[in-house]
């Protein structure tokens, strides 16, 4: 990965130290201090709160915003870390970044009830430190992850599902957190309306990046290297563009949708796994997915051109070339 | 039931209306319209919301702070059906007030996003409406409310578990809500130190009546009459006060603790259960779990007596002769 510029790393310890002061579940919590404490260790790179304090870069109200914008950037990291608790339940995964999920550990209700804790502390929190703007947008971007999970769940197997219904389902399940990233830093910062504009575009093609980036990787990766089980997606019912692209292909489309009918009915094998990936790549759904990518770099090379050279503008450029590369 | 005054009645009626407002979901979802239709319809008398009417009528802020009160009274509300949606999972429960739960009707997954969704809806307008004080209540409840059900979930047929730690569970998982709707209505209110802590108390004692009354009929109803099967908390290992009592018991004890060994290692039959009935009749743990209804009953009237003859006393004391009684 990029190297991160020494303040960006000052400042994600603090967002680090908030993020434990915020979830402080009180000592005589041992069940749920363990819990907290493996969802913790099995969050991420912080990449959602990095865009947001980076964005925060922008506007004339920075330095003096960076205390709230690291506390932003904890309260963001929880709506993520509540959001992967409750959709390891949906998934039924055993394994999150190669380390045992909530659920395989202490069973679907507590992943329920630790989620719920989860959201309750960003909650008090905003309220506590009254972030009312900020707040206004991390609770739609709370329902736009429900709205896209809930839809992703309506499509499953469904042999008619399109390109346009998964492109609503990833802008509101993820990249919805990453516009949230990027225009609560403008907006925290005071960035002016173009400014702004600019930044949540950026927010939302770095979100589409990740998310079909994601997808892929469950077609091209060992459960080794990703810490995953690989094809989660279809086995689950769940279609991305390499799938999808291939159902509405004139010459492949009717063996896909034929093969996803079959795969109702029963449990998905290896066979089936073997003959989508086939169909996928004959279709050019794989390449397909990886234009899209560089479409939506394209996008998002162009708004950081428009964008003032800073720091934020530097380190944004090396997450965007590490996210669309990797 | 007793009859609703006039007034408490439109106050309700604004209630609803700013129920529906407040989770609007979007016509576009078309599912999570349905699922959010039938969840009102299951939600219930919308005692907690009564309460904080109630209690708001002691300040002197009222009536200036009817419509606040009322939008908190919607928001509190939904928490409160968030909570029943999400239990759900965790009951596996087939129906609530006889009808299908929404994991029985949804699947659980959609359960879980559901009730993320509703949750999401009260940060947002909270945030929204700029309630800050109150929220900061509403966010400590359902933190609260998940504790509960986590300390719930780690004493599941555990034969140590005890009274105390039974309180500790309804205290935080039940009270909390009612604490919470009593609090916030003298608080909006504008109440002086006295009667918020009257009001607070008094929220306590009427949850947890409520509590131990609803434990209570899982003893004596039929299927028929509560519209739920009997039995739910021991079948899945939950233990209440007539079966804490008889554990506790120097001479009933022993059986107890020995069925419940035997009953956490295959299902609980209904052999399991008339054994358990008889333990905790013959111990003296129905009568126990009577008295303190009794208990706490007496405390609630005693606050009542301290406060000042209203409309909120009259409509408060009828409550509390309906839910202690009936």
């Amino acid at each position: 990965m990029f190297k991160l510029p020494p303040e960006l790393q000052s400042e994600l310890a603090l967002v680090e130290k908030y993020l434990l002061e915020f979830i402080n579940f009180g000592k005589e919590d041992k069940t749920l201090g363990e819990i907290v404490k493996c969802v913790i260790e099995n969050s991420g790179k912080m990449i959602r709160p990095s865009l947001l304090l980076l964005s925060g870069r922008f506007g004339p109200g920075y330095p003096e915003c960076r205390e709230r914008l690291c506390k932003l950037g904890a309260l963001l990291e929880m709506v993520h870390i509540a959001s992967l608790v409750h959709d390891d339940i949906i998934d039924d995964s055993p394994l999150r970044r190669g380390k045992p999920t909530i659920q395989s550990r202490f069973g679907k209700d507590m992943a329920v009830f630790t989620g719920d804790f989860v959201l309750s502390r960003v909650l008090y929190h905003l309220m506590n430190e009254g972030l009312l703007d900020s707040g206004i947008i991390i609770g739609e971007t709370i329902s736009a992850m429900c709205r896209g999970e809930i839809e992703q769940f309506n499509s499953h197997f469904d042999p008619d599902a399109t390109i346009e219904g998964y492109l609503s389902i990833i802008r509101n399940k993820t990249a919805s957190v990453f516009i949230a990233s990027c225009s609560m830093g403008a907006r925290e910062s005071g960035c002016d309306g173009n400014f702004s504009k600019g930044l949540t575009d950026l927010g939302n093609h770095i979100g589409h990046i990740f998310q079909i980036r994601d997808d892929l990787l469950d077609f091209q990766s060992s459960e080794q290297k990703e810490g995953k089980p690989v094809h989660v997606d279809f086995r689950g019912g769940i279609f991305t563009l390499p799938v999808l692209y291939a159902l509405q292909h004139p010459e492949h489309g009717k063996k896909m949708r034929e093969l996803i009918i079959d795969c109702e009915k029963r449990p998905v094998t290896d066979i089936d796994i073997a003959a989508m990936e086939k169909i996928a790549k004959q279709s050019g759904g794989i390449d397909f997915a990886k234009e899209q990518i560089v479409k939506h770099t394209d996008a998002a090379y162009s708004i950081l051109k428009s964008l003032p050279d800073n720091e934020g503008l530097r380190v944004i450029t090396a997450i965007l070339k590490w996210i669309s590369s990797s």
